[in-house]
This record gives C-alpha cells, structure tokens and sequence, in this order.
C-alpha cells in the first residue's frame, strides 16, 4: 500500500487520484458542499473493497468540514462551525442507534503536550448525564440520552494500549456507541485545526504520524465508533520530502530537471529525509506558533458540536 | 458512628480519644518515629474490629509523614521526604506482593481544579514500563516490575463512578496490586499539602468531603489497594464548627462559658453551620493562598517516592 | 477607623450603618437597579470628606454589579453581564477622558495562583490597537482609540512595587486614563466572583488581605485611574470573627448570650482569631472549589465588557 | 548583509566561514572547551568591526553552552548544566559590574505560547531581594544585592515596545545591569532548547523570525544588557530552503546536480521556499513534540543558574 502519511480520507483520495493519474476511484463516492464563504463541507464514501483497498481506509462514511480563517475566528463562526459539526455529528449518530442509546465519548491524546491536548481538552467540556440519570433521575427530562466521557491518555504515560482501557469500561458500562476525538496528522500545513473530520469506521490511534496502535473500532470494542479527527500537526519528514517533489514539479516545468531528478521523484524519499533532517531522539513537528489559541477555539467548536448532537 | 469529617486515621484516633476521654483505644495500636527535625512519621494499625469501628476505617496499616515548612521546602528536603515516602511505600507494598508483581497506579482527582489535581499531576511523572516489557523487553532489565499509570478523572466529569473504570481496567490487565493516589481533607489547616498518609485498606474518594463514592478496595476490584492520600483542603463548614468549640474551649477556661454553650458544645453543629455560612451552590474550601506552589512540591515527592519504591 | 478588611464600598457602606446603627450615612449616596432577576446594579457615591472618613475610601463613584448564579451561567448570562459592565464602564471613562483618549489597561495579580489570576488572564484577551496605529495605520480606521495593555506581576515575584512600574511606563507612553483590573477581598461569601466593583478612585492592591502596596491613582499616577475590582477570596480569620459575631447574635436572639460575650462581640477579634486558627507561614483564603470556573467565567466577563467599553 | 536568519554567533560564524570559504574571519575570536562528555562551551569573541559586519553581530562577547540529550536529562544533568551556566554568567556580569551592584531580570516572551514562554517561566522562579532589602534589610545579609525580575509582554499583547516598558521601569529603579531572557530562532533542529547563548551585547527580539523589534541594549537603555539567549523553533521556510541546498549538496556529490541547480544554491531561496509552502496568515515552526516538557527542563536550568550567578 501507498503510504499516505495522513489520517484524511479526503486528501488520500487526492494523493491516490494524483498518484495514479485518475479521475475517479472505483469503490470512492464524493460530494461537496458550501455552507457559507468560509466552511465547505465534503463527504466521501468508501464504499467497496476496491475503494477500502486503493485508499487503506476502511468501507464507511468520511466527512470533512474545512473552515477557512480559524485563526481569526470570532465568537459567531465558532458557533456557525460548531453548528455544522453538530448536524453531520447528528446524522451519523443517527445511523448506528436511536435518541435514547447510551453514548461515551473518548478525548484520546496527552493534555501535557500541546498539539495533543485537544481530546482530554474537549472531554472537560462535555455535558455528561449518565450519573445525573442514575443517581438524581428527578433532575432530568424523561428520555435523556446517558452521556459519559473520558479521557484514558496515551500508552507512552499509562503503559496500557488505549484499546485495553476502553474495552474494559466498555464492557462495564455497555455505551450503545462511541464518539472518539483525536488529534490527526495531516500532509498539508493549511488544514491544521482547520479541518474536521468526521467517520464511523474507528481510528488508529498515531497511524498519521508513523506510531500505529491498536484500533479503536467497531471490530475490537463491539460497538459503532465515531471518530473527530482534527489535523493539529504535520510531520516534518512528510512536509521536507512533499517539498523536494513540489520543487521537483517546478524544476520539470521549467525544463530544468534531469533524468535522476525525475526519477527521484517517484519514489518515497521519506526515510531518507527522516535520516538526512538529523532529528535525532526527537519527533519533529510542524505547527503554527499559534497552536495554543487554535487549539481553544477548535476545543469550543468540539465540545459545543458534541454537546448539541448528543 | 462519629462523623469525623477527616480522611486522616491519625485525626481520627486524637478526635476519638478526645471526644470520649480516653487514653487508649482498644484495637488501635501506634508508634512515631522523628526522622529529622522537620519530617515525623507516625504509625495507626488497626488491628481488630473494636478499632475499626471506633475510628470508622477499615482493619489495616495506616502511615502518617508529617513535613514541616513544606512551603518553603528546598530542592533537599523534597528530596529527603520523598526517600521516607518510598521507604514507607516499599514495606506497605511487600506486604501485599513480590517484587515483580505488577503494579497500576492510579491518580484519583480533577487536573482542572488546583486543589483537586495532584492525583493527575503524579500520573504524568510516573516511569510507566508496562509497555516497554510488552512490546521492547531487549531495553529493560529482566525482572523489571511491569508498572502501568491511569487517571480517570471524577465522576462529575465522566458520569462514571471512578470504581467502574478502574474494575474493568483491573480486569483486563491484571495487575497485582493497586497505588492509589488522591487529595484528601482533613480538619486541620496545618496539615494541608505537608502531609502524607498511606494504607493499605482502599479508599473512598470524596469520603472527607462528604460526597462518598463507591469504594476503591480490595473488597470492590479483586486485587490489593495501598493508597497514599494527601490534604489540600479543609471545609469550611468543618473548620468553623471547630473553630466554635475551640471558642466555648477558651470560655471555659476563662470560666465565661454558661449552661447553653456547655451543653451545645457537645452537639454535632457541622449542618447547622453549613447552613449559617450560607454558601448556597458552591462547595466552600479553606486552603492556604500558596496551593498551587504547595502542590507542586507534593507531586515532586509523591511522583520521585512511587518511582524508587516501585 | 474602623477595620473593613474588605475592598467593596457596598459591604463598608453596610457594616458601617450596623455598627453605628445608621439609616444613612452624611455623604454616601446610593442607588439601585435590578438589570433582570440575576443581575443587579448598585451605584454608591461619596460625595464629601465625611464620607470618604466614613467608609476609608476616597471621594468618587463605586458601582456595583452583582450576579447570581454564576457559577453555572451558559453563555447567554455571561454576554448579558459583559454588556452591563460595558455600558458602566463607558459612562465612568467618559466622565474622565474623550473618546479618543489613549488608555493603557493593567491585569493586577500572579498568573501562578488560581484566585489572583484573573487580571494576567483578562489582559491577554484584550484587543491592543496602540501599536496597530502607530505601525500600520492604513489597518484601522481613523479615529481608533489607542489601547495598550499590560500585566505588572506581584511584588512578591517582581520585587519592585506595582506602582514604580507603571510609573515608568505611564511617564513614557503618557495614556489619558488607565484601567486596573484586581481580584479583591470581599467579606462575604456569595460575592466571590459574582461582583463586579468599577470604581474611579484608583486602587491599593493587597489592601483587602492585610497586605497594603502603594496606591495606583491619580495621585501617585498623573492620570484617572479607573479600577475593575473583583472579590475572588474571603480572608479565613475574618470570615471566623465575622462568624463568631453572627454565633453571638444568636445566642443573643435566644437569650443565651452573657455578659462576657456581649461584651466580646463589640470588639474586634481579629487578631487573636487568626493567632488561633495557627496558620504559620500561609495566608489562608477562603473559596469556592470551582473557583478556576468561575475565574474563566468571570475573565470573559471582563475582557468582552472592556472590549466593547473602550 | 548575509540573511543568516539564525540568532546565535556560532551558527552566523559557521555560515559565513562555509559561504565564504574561509578557515578564519578576521575580527572573530573562538575557543572551545568540553565541560563532560555531554556539555560543551564555546566562546567567540566580536573583536572589531569587521567583525561585527562580517557576522551582523555587535562588538562583544557570546557563549554557547550546548547539552547534548536534555529530553532526557536527569535531575544531575540539569544540576550539571546549570552550574555550567552560573558560572559562565557571573563572569560576564563580573565585566559589566560589581558584586553589589543591582540586577534587573527580564523575561521576555508570551506566557500562552508553548515555545516562546521561557521568559516568562524562568522570571516565576527568580528569587528576588530588591523589596526584602528595601522593605525589611534585617531579613537578609549586609551586602545582598538587589535583584528584581520583570516580564513585560509582547507587543502582540501589550501594544507597547517592550523597550518602551523597560525604560521607563530602568529610569524609575536604575539597575546596574540588565539580564534579559529570551527564546531565539536557530538554524539547526538539534539546538532546540538544547543550546544557551549568553552575550553582554543586548537582544533584538524577534530578530530571529523576521518579525524585528527595537533592540534592548546599553544603546536604548543607558545600561549594560547580558542576555541569555535559548533556541525553541526553527522557522520552517528557513528549514527547507536549507533542505534544498543540502539536497542539491548530495546530488552535486553524486554527479547528478545540472547547472540550473547549481546556480540555484547560491541564491537565498527563502523568500520565494516562503511563498510556496503557502502557510497564509501563519508563522508555522518546527518544533519537537516534547517542547512542553523541554521548555520546563530548560525552565529549571536558567532559573538555578541565574539564581546562583546573582
């Protein structure tokens, strides 16, 4: 399989389609969508094999939601996008159980380490009702969905694969559903915390950033998995060796390239930059200096798209 | 049973002793020991049913290190407390396994609340090996006691009691034993973050504050639980019904008092008071202006004296 | 003079007519306005000498807003709340500059401790335009108000006086009105971040807690000085006298009372409670275990009503 | 001038020697020296003026301390890597003045952005003597020198230069000497926050990013500035045009570069690399995900080192 070095369905399709030289991908299904000036909505379906196969993603629904200008957001885009997230939220929700199913939501990353911070930052915001329902019933409407959330950290402080925990409070507490956040990589520096993906196939914790965990889904928990997955990072190696091709397509159009150049471009320089770029002990990221400020208003946009949709 | 309204077996014991007139209490046995000028520690075991029910905790081991001027303790004696705290820790542990049995430790608390975070904070200090015996065994020493570190958040957060999560963690991977580390209060404002207390007989979060959850025991999970907790709070409404029997105290010895407040002073006042201060929604806590300073010396013994004696 | 230990013009102007029985007091006027039923605004003025004797505050206007329920305010109370204080704080800056006026905005207070970091907080959501004016002229419109802003730190960590700093900078930027933000001491309870004081008499810092710096005036200043005062804590040894006073009302009210306390409750017992309580080396603060809500709540609050306001 | 887009005199130095290929510049003086087998010093000295316009740097003194594996330094590395820096900074304030003379520290940078809040951070933990000596001398021993410590902002947030604060608070309290912290811009991802600068030139903030601020020196502020200078990013743009130059490097040494190519590397690419990576309104950085904890290992390293030094 390719190696797409991102957790975007959408820019796989992109990456698979370029790659190729294709229009279309048999097994692929998009459509777009333009909610205002500044957001866009596009929802691709896996929907075969051949689709599942071509973009290493599995068969299922992704939706992505691109807001423009994040950065500069006021408080009413904020609320226009958290409006957005909360409709497609709701739709997909919708297809794996009723109003009243039980739901837990998942804030997966490390609140310690900034461009991670986003799920357990999310989970502190959750209207949580599961306890309220059991224990002070008198307190709610008839018919409230129990809502519970958690945030389990990262196997590198814990020392237990995030799927373990899960499976083990899942069974304990038997959620009709999940709702898991993570922060994703992406390949392209435009979409970090621009970008929000929504799919109910699961999530592979760390698969962007070449950190696989075991999987988060359907298959190892024994209910549906919704995922959020907002980009907060690009690789560097990814950006480095995504920069020597563009340059090398800048070299090819001038004329200017050569019979190595060409060649060199074909192939996955990723390792070889990842040796060259001399990160040592470190795993280098490329991030805006802005991250902190994004990160909270992505985090209000979550929470209040989550909290309306459950 | 008294309502104590402390978490401390050693508070406990003098209140008991106090309110009843007595010089011993029969199933309560203890000893101190002056490791310097500063550091005390003191050990409550409660050995048969007669102490559990006076003191309303369970049979068991009860550790009390008391540090003075922890405000302004210095790089040293961090040091040397946190070497009493693993010393201490290591005898409670080989009580209840070997030395390569596997450990969970978990921080009970809310690392958004200051004086509620230090449970979290710790988590994130540990030397987790867990997954580096799993998954790179070729970069420990064989033998290593597989440690793993979980904090999962308060009820009010997650709407899952804190025993739920932890039984279907301790289900499925099995640990031997159980470090359990939560803030507690207690009724004296000079033992608020310079104190430490560890047992071996579990914990009921919230217990001190009168907001019990389920326990967090051997009884609940399977497995055995030490747990060290630490004040950082007192409650106002505990501290000012004290504050009232200290003031008729005085009286008296000024022979001021009278009939009324002779026969009040043995009264419980706690819900009465509560009432008076009028707090209306809020849970009122005295705490010291220096909390967050205090409870980042407490992290740095409680996380370095887990790390040695583990 | 009497010993308020309080910040709040409201609270003196109240204790001042209970301990001399007073209907009105010869130069304080004030008056009431009920916004909707959570809000409410009290606007006291001391008009002359007496009343400045009186209360221990300097001639001028002290208005009071105070909010119920804040704790659990959602976003709508919280935009309401801003409004109101927006439009108090445009009528007290118009009284002392133009509507262009340079004004330079000042967050008292340690950003390292929960209840006094609300003025390091508020100053980071403020909109500066000074050096958009100054460098990119063509990016605001004409007639722009120049607003800086900047956050001191505390003696204690600076080691130079609040006061000397802005002495210096107010001498080389020359603003036409500063704005000081400070979390107070109140003496009550239910106002701990659900009042709002704007006053245009300046501020001594610290003078709430027994711990008085140099004034920020107009005196020490060359400027108006407008101050946004926010009670965040009560101070232990006074809510402990005031307690023990309200303790004696009671028995008083019972007939249970004697000469001896009669006799007690008129003098000030401050000094021999916080002996007492034996709080060594801390300052011992009361407040709400959510208070790092509130402050969050209360910084949106402040930053949006100044943003609008100037 | 050379566009070295680096902060540091021993990259600059570096750059101009291989861009000029030379083995010596005149007018630049070095030594180097290894502390242990982890840290080296290195001293260049700006002894004239070509100096100075050979490597854009003033006249003066800059020592790089470089720690090799700070990630995963222990609490000897960093008490090792400190002691280094105390006594590399007491030889340099030894130049400029006397034991007594009074020392004003500055944190520079943004408290809520992860790697541009090392100032701020170290400042929290100076020990400051100024308003102990001057409030109560009998506190400390005759002689003490006066210490405060200040961290004035960013123009971002503030409005203001950061000079413009600083002279006025130099006029007002007239310290001997300045000390200013701040965090720098490298050219090389394996300095990041392992390599401290420190210079008796003064500082221009944000010389590093492009983003130039008035310089704070002996020049705008009448007194000696030592400031200790801490790489956290590297700005991307800057990093791949140096990508491209050592990959046109590689295809030179492989025989496969074209003529097109070679000239290519001569120019400075950075501008048009900029407008490629199309990062919009963003300063992207690079940066290893572990900053945060970087930042605080740092954090302990300058603050002891300071401590000690004054």
């Amino acid at each position: 399989m390719y190696n797409f070095r991102t957790d975007l369905a959408l820019e796989r399709r992109d990456i698979y389609k370029k790659v190729n030289k294709l229009q279309e991908i048999d097994g692929v299904e998009s459509t777009e969508e333009d909610i205002n000036e500044n957001i866009k909505v596009t929802r691709v379906k896996i929907a075969n094999e051949n689709g599942e196969k071509a973009l290493g993603k599995a068969i299922g629904n992704y939706v992505t939601i691109d807001v423009k200008k994040l950065k500069i957001a006021g408080e009413d885009e904020i609320q226009k996008t958290s409006e957005v997230l909360t409709s497609e939220l709701q739709k997909m929700i919708d297809l794996h159980t009723d109003k009243q199913g039980e739901i837990l939501i998942v804030g997966l990353g490390n609140i310690y380490v900034t461009p991670d911070a986003l799920g357990p930052k999310v989970i502190n915001e959750i209207d949580v009702t599961r306890h309220v329902i059991k224990y002070l019933p008198q307190y709610v409407e008839e018919g409230t969905r129990p809502v519970s959330a958690i945030s389990p950290g990262v196997l590198g402080t814990t020392g237990i694969e995030t799927v373990e925990i899960l499976k083990g409070i899942v069974d304990n507490i038997k959620p009709k559903l999940l709702i898991v956040i993570d922060a994703l990589a992406s390949r392209s520096i435009d979409r970090i915390s621009s970008t929000i993906q929504i799919s109910d196939t699961g999530i592979v914790p760390g698969a962007g950033v070449g950190n696989t965990r075991q999987e988060i889904s359907q298959n190892s928990l024994g209910v549906p998995v919704v995922a959020i997955g907002i980009p907060t990072v690009v690789e560097l190696a990814t950006l480095v060796s995504d920069g020597i091709d563009i340059f090398i397509d800048r070299l090819q159009e001038k004329a200017e390239s050569n019979e190595y150049l060409n060649k060199l471009q074909q192939n996955d320089k990723y390792e070889e930059v990842k040796e060259a770029l001399n990160v040592g002990d470190y795993n280098m990221i490329v991030t805006p200096k802005e991250i902190d400020d994004l990160i909270e208003n992505m985090k209000d946009i979550v929470a209040r798209g989550i909290n309306f949709a459950v």
